[in-house]
């Protein structure tokens, strides 16, 4: 094996998988986001090759990918949270596949449900949301299929646009109470929730810094219910 | 930190978490599900024991937690996937916050992502699917909101009822050649995996056992570029 596409997790170093880790402590190079913690970087080995891609575009990824994967060195393309879930780690596969260059995908814990998970809310929950609907968040967004889909709704890089969604829910028919969360930097030790409903969302999460994930759903106000233990011991 | 809720990933051992892993190797109790692998479960220390959760109900499993938390043992309970993706985890966290017992979420590498990836299909792919609606399968499933969601549709428990799923879909809109994809024992030496359209896949999958994941949406055509690769390296 040659190149490792590697989902880091949300956040928190311990919640790579154990295979990304072993990938990662044996690379001849490492290829790391900007959101990837520093213990996980800091796991290759003393020789091995570090690259943080800021300022890099996303062709000279591919490049640096296949030179490197058609010397035979064993790279890992370290990513946050799950490579296939808005990590384009799609785009890096088919570079890959395209050169002819041997590569692994090895997936990680998405904020999806970890993020959540760390502000005591389950994205699913029996009798109260089947369902998850997750959107990046960017580009045109569909209100109407939106607040018609029922469940969870997990919005990825919403933040800045915050307001407008919540609007755009409610003038397309969700109801003004549902409640809705805002957590930053999620599993990290900076985690920041705030928790509100879809009318008063944008306004109680104003000064919220990114990266941060929107909840929204009734599994929201569980995170109520398990709050008190929460408080004392904390989730993960 | 008594009780532990632990995702134990899609599958493949080596999916677990760092965190989850450190856990199994540590714990007086370990309550482990049916679809969890042995790999894990002979994680635990020898001395250590270990339950099984087959043939027991859910309010079963939430006393023998709250019995064993509230003696101090360290206790993972570990689940398939996430333990907030269809675990059931939010019951499990509810019924120990009632009960006053410190716990924690670890969570997992869902199918959700790795089994798709596992097949070469990325779930949301730049240019080709912003935006992911999972679901249970199971139920009374709204046709018409499914159909115009748009981007990737997972369906986790539906594969009984696959042939419903895709006429409903079908009648509500969806174009009957929209991709989909059923993929068996994800991540494992037994995964199997079959594409078609979502006009012909309840044929085409006949015969494919559970546990399976169905996916509909055009990133499903991406496995057909990634496979070359795939078919003499294999996904992870």
């Amino acid at each position: 094996m040659t190149v490792s596409l590697v989902g880091a997790g949300p956040g928190d170093p311990d919640l790579i998988t154990a295979r990304g880790l072993q990938l990662i402590r044996s690379c001849n190079v490492l290829v790391y986001d900007r959101l990837v913690c520093d213990e996980l970087v800091a796991e290759a080995p003393a020789d091995a090759i570090r690259i943080g891609r800021e300022h890099m575009e996303q062709d000279e990824i591919h490049r640096l990918l296949v030179l490197y994967g058609s010397r035979g060195l064993d790279v890992v393309r370290l990513k946050g949270g799950d490579p296939f879930v808005f990590g384009r780690g799609g785009e890096e596969a088919l570079a890959l596949a395209e050169a002819g260059i041997p590569f692994e995908v090895v997936p990680g814990v998405s904020a999806l449900t970890a993020v959540p998970a760390a502000a005591g809310i389950p994205v699913t929950h029996r009798g109260v949301s089947p369902q998850v609907t997750i959107s990046n968040g960017q580009g045109r967004l569909d209100f109407a299929a939106l607040a018609r889909a029922g469940g969870t709704l997990v919005l990825f890089m919403g933040l800045a646009r915050l307001r407008e969604i919540a609007s755009g829910l409610v003038e397309h028919g969700l109801d003004p109470e549902t409640p809705a969360a805002v957590i930053s930097a999620g599993t990290t030790a900076e985690q920041e929730a705030v928790t509100a409903t879809i009318a008063t969302v944008a306004d109680a999460a104003k000064g919220v810094r990114p990266p941060a994930l929107i909840v929204v759903g009734d599994v929201v106000s569980l995170s109520e219910r398990l709050a008190a233990v929460r408080g004392t011991l904390a989730l993960a």
